[in-house]
């Protein structure tokens, strides 16, 4: 038996001797494990909080004594007296080690935490953030030895960190002296120190221990609505969510729209880039406004976007990316002053980091979505759709990824569509129809009650049926092809061709009605053949985009489909593979990653390790431009039935039945995509 | 005998074989011969000329034939013909070796030329700067592989340059993909890559070749005046120089003052920093305008000035500046976007480097002075000192150099003098007295002849005889000893005591009379025992700094002297050493190095080299505080004698003779420093 103590550490289970009389932090960093501490053994942050076990282990096979640990000395006295220790938790920096002992790291007092990420989610999140803080005492100026406050500051995160030359702006500098006589020599700071190699930098410094907290803005800036997080850089946890509407929607509903009015009025970029930023600034002041905290202590903002609003925010004009070549002006990740960006309140030497771009099509929301599910790291062959006005799609597995994007248009949104509308309360969004009678029952947003629930009625009536969203007319065309009144060709039967009345003739088409709210003033809600038409544009280019990637590596089919976005999150699987949006696969193997993007920016944002792997992962992807790929064409042509003229879906016809009827009369052409290409 | 051919490249006198056909840039190359290339060899910069020689070399063992270098290609004849080659230039990128030659590479070929300085220079300056320019052809964007066009751009440089790792602001970013395709995708980028190994970043962009140049600005920023030079980045010419009274004068005369006016005034400091900034953008305007270049093409600035100037500069309250023990907010050498400086209508990319300041009281400008003279590389034992309102004394050879600065005030400026002045016409700069007659000639400012010859009275009617400049005022006290009117303890004689009626009687004292200009209207110009006195103090002060230095080196005399400063410029060494000023050397060892501190400014401008330099020569600087060491006071006592109370001059006196005079008739006491310090 050595005369050592033996320490091991829960959870890590890392385990070894020290010599008696060693702090617990100092075991902890001996043995490398993970464990917390911004004021580097002081006692005074309380950041290295453990909590020992006593008793028999008869799993580590050790005894840990009632002494095993020094007594609570004068220091750890101190903080519980003024700030209280939670019951059996020890100070790590001020504990020693007498005897064996075996000591629990709980997860606040790691560094690197675990963070716990929605069910959804695919991988864990662990903090790694490029920017943190440090408790240092710094000597006081000598005439004997003149050297400046700042060269002193860093000497000391030298010494105390080994956190080594590190620079700063003018504007800290500034505020330096004051602070450290504040602080009277002992002062935290903020020091930002990325993935890049970058010269660490002093972003921020406080009089004595900052206990104010870190934060940072993880910002997914969408086309048509800008959401952002904001995130304590310390636990990962997210403080405060908020979204708004895209302002340069005024300026063009969607992306190409904004890239023309670009082209037609010179200086148009610069008045987007200005309404974009100033809506981030905005958002993030009501961020901090809701947490409450000071928009100062804001340090950092990851942000992930298309390419187009990638260029727009970053000021340059994005012409290009509205023809071929599709030429992006930067494509790798960028590190900068988020004073660049203007991004308002925040910290005026906040930092900002944007994504890489995949390519002229395929943005960094569409890496970040690769951050957060990952295929490159997947044993099975993944197919992952972010879905929206544009389709972003990876497919790969541990050897290879390969990513393209589709102009799905704007359907699955429900734009477009006769009784389509955004997602908001009465918007159907499930649907249901007996194939039997015919007839539907449907729920809409707000409501738990199904249509043909008791007490529907009345409770509907406060918003009324008022249309249907994105994921209500995917399962409506999908039940319509499950019930017999839709042909794979994509035609709708007349009343006589169904035996329903339902389906009504509209000119020389027919439109199957769902709900009939004029009696109340509300809308009679259809699905039309011009319905029909948008959404078989809309899946045969998501479906032709998935396709070319299988193509391209060989494969006829895939493991798993995972569905990201927030519209993904609504989708059911089971319609979205009967209409054809997506290919056959296990129904249990389609999964949704919720709003991906914005985990991936909340993933880059809180770690550096999670910044490298997005840069490898993106410059490893291979991109597939469809625009000029000879296939795409013909497996556009070919999914445009439903759910696809060529392709079999054999796992799902495990679980459906698809009816093989045919509506043509000879009077409307199947497939006639180009003829109505209007919708 | 080789086959193959042997090349001797003059002046550097490099020589070896290459293979025929070879290339004249690409032997260079080879051989480790600067030859200048902007445009990378494709025959368009002609940055590469060179002028081969032909006949018998004796000197070089080598016949060189008519045939040695390939005759003119098409590139060569396209450019003579657009531009015109000098005669007997080739392009070196063009012009292929054929036989043995010898290449001569004239200055202006070379990246690393060396730059003529003024005589008055210690050392020539060898063009090494941060910013350079590179032609690149970028390749296309392409579908297949798609990437950004500033990736593009990075690999050109890498491929073509070997600089790799380019990164560049979002402004940059936003000019950058009209200006590709507007050059057709071949640029000149200006890279910025300086000596911090920070990540090379491209400042700008310009179609195709660019010819306009590139330059810098080198800062003097004084206390009372700012002096700028517009530089050229390539050449290391100045194009125009430029200078202005410091703005900040209305808020004090001296930093002191200024220290007050920010310590009374909260938020001063602001002001002051606002008022400078703006006074240096209005500085490189006029300067660009000058010499008729855009402002734009201005990439690069390097700054020297006092400790104060430099806080204030980069918006740092100088508070602790103004008290001990006298702390830098920061000391090392600063590299900084010149934006955060506010630098006005110049490149909005471009860089600012600060040099480091020294010590509390020895800012930047001592550190300039230091790099332009160096003393660190110096067999003697050298003494410089910066003449100002402080005085910076640098004191040192290879072995080690010592700093201090002693506060010698505004006496040697003419400020507390009777009939003080600023250097202007009118001002009395030489002063001789005849040691029989004690009566003086002298000279002023814009008139080379004295006041005793023919013709004086009437040349200088225009500006009259105004008053006593700096350089005036120790030439007449100076003069006032030798010629036995001036004791040694400082004492001037009376009338009787001295034989001259021009020693009248004031009040108890006695005041030398130089000029009286009253009949004319003009003043009466006389040296009174309380100017005496200012200059005691002010010399005691700037020999005391000087002397602890050598008691640090333990030396009792120096091998040479250097005055910097455009003071020191006018400063005669013989009458400085019969004051007292500086310790005793051969007057021949007594130099000016004119404006040192603009000299160094502009070698940091210039060249990486010299920034590695004078970083390293300032943090191996042993720093002395005048304000603590015990010895001070003593030196300071000793030195008030004329030209001192124990150090004997034996050098001085081999050319001069001092008489031993006494005018002490116990009325007033020698050395009388404390009772008279307000002089």
């Amino acid at each position: 038996m050595s005369d050592q103590p033996l320490v091991i550490f829960t959870p890590s289970g890392k385990r070894g001797r020290v010599a008696p009389g060693t702090t617990v932090l100092a075991a902890a960093r001996q043995l490398g494990v993970d464990l917390d501490s911004v004021c580097g053994g002081r006692g005074i942050c309380s950041k290295c909080q453990i909590t020992p076990s006593f008793g028999e282990f008869a799993k580590h096979g050790v005894t840990v004594r009632e002494d095993a640990l020094s007594d609570w000395n004068k220091v750890e006295q101190r903080y519980d007296d003024k700030r209280g220790l939670p019951k059996g938790r020890r100070l790590g920096c001020q504990a020693c080690i007498q005897g064996d002992v075996v000591l629990d790291v709980p997860p606040e007092s790691q560094v690197h935490r675990q963070v716990i990420r929605k069910s959804a989610d695919t991988r864990p999140m662990v903090m790694d953030p490029a920017t943190r803080l440090y408790f240092v005492e710094v000597e006081e100026p000598d005439m004997h030895e003149p050297s400046g406050d700042f060269e002193r500051l860093a000497q000391a995160l030298s010494d105390q960190w080994e956190v080594t030359g590190v620079t700063a702006d003018p504007s800290l500098l500034a505020r330096l002296q004051g602070v450290l006589r504040k602080g009277n020599w002992q002062v935290t700071v903020a020091v930002h120190k990325d993935h890049t190699g970058a010269v660490p930098r002093v972003l921020e410094v406080w009089p004595g221990l900052h206990e104010g907290g870190l934060y940072g803005l993880a910002i997914d800036l969408g086309s048509t609505t800008i959401a952002a997080h904001l995130t304590d850089l310390e636990t990962g946890e997210v403080k405060a969510s908020s979204g708004l509407m895209n302002p340069q929607i005024r300026f063009g509903e969607d992306l190409m729209s904004r890239v023309s009015y670009v082209m037609m009025n010179p200086g148009g970029e610069v008045e987007l880039t200005q309404v974009v930023r100033a809506a981030l600034a905005d958002l993030a002041r009501a961020l901090a406004g809701e947490a409450g905290i000071d928009p100062a202590l804001i340090v950092e903002a990851a942000v992930v976007c298309n390419p187009v609003m990638h260029h727009l925010l970053l000021g340059i004009d994005p012409t290009e990316l509205g023809q071929a070549p599709f030429a992006l002006a930067v494509s790798e990740a960028l590190s900068m002053p988020a004073s660049d960006l203007d991004l308002g309140t925040i910290n005026p030497r906040a930092r900002a980091y944007l994504l890489p771009c995949i390519a002229g099509h395929v943005g960094a929301d569409a890496a970040a979505v690769s951050l957060a599910t990952a295929p490159e790291m997947s044993d099975e062959l993944m197919l992952v759709i972010d879905v929206g006005t544009n389709a972003e799609i990876l497919l790969g597995d541990k050897t290879r990824v390969l990513a393209c994007s589709s102009p799905t248009g704007p359907a699955f949104e429900g734009a477009q569509i006769s009784s389509g509308q955004r997602a908001a309360p009465g918007a159907i969004e499930r649907i249901e129809i007996d194939p039997v009678t015919k007839d539907p029952r449907f729920r809409v947003i707000g409501l738990d009650l199904w249509s043909d629930d008791p007490g529907f009625a009345q409770a509907v009536a406060q918003t009324g049926v008022t249309g249907i969203c994105g994921s209500g007319i995917i399962e409506a065309v999908a039940e319509m092809r499950m019930a017999g009144l839709l042909d794979p060709s994509g035609l709708i039967g007349s009343a006589e061709q169904t035996g329903t009345p339902r389906c009504e003739a509209e000119g020389r088409t027919h439109a199957y009605l769902i709900h009939d709210g004029s009696a109340e003033g509300g809308p009679r809600i259809t699905v039309t053949q011009g319905d029909i038409r948008a959404i078989q544009l809309a899946k045969s280019a998501l479906y032709a985009g998935a396709r070319l990637l299988m193509d391209e590596r060989g494969a006829d089919r895939v493991d798993r489909i995972v569905l990201a976005g927030a519209f993904g999150a609504h989708i059911s699987p089971k319609h979205a593979m009967v209409l054809g949006m997506i290919p056959d696969a296990p129904l249990d193997h389609v999964t949704s990653a919720g709003n991906a993007a914005g985990t991936g920016a909340r993933m880059a944002l809180c770690s550096n390790a999670a910044r490298v792997q997005v840069e490898k992962g993106v410059r490893e992807i291979t991109k597939i431009e469809t625009a000029i790929a000879p296939k795409f064409q013909e497996h556009f042509v070919n999914a445009n039935a439903i759910p696809h003229k060529v392709d079999t879906f054999p796992e799902l016809l495990q679980v459906v039945t698809l009816p093989d009827v045919s509506f043509n009369t000879g009077g409307d052409k199947p497939g006639g995509r180009r003829r109505r290409r209007g919708g």
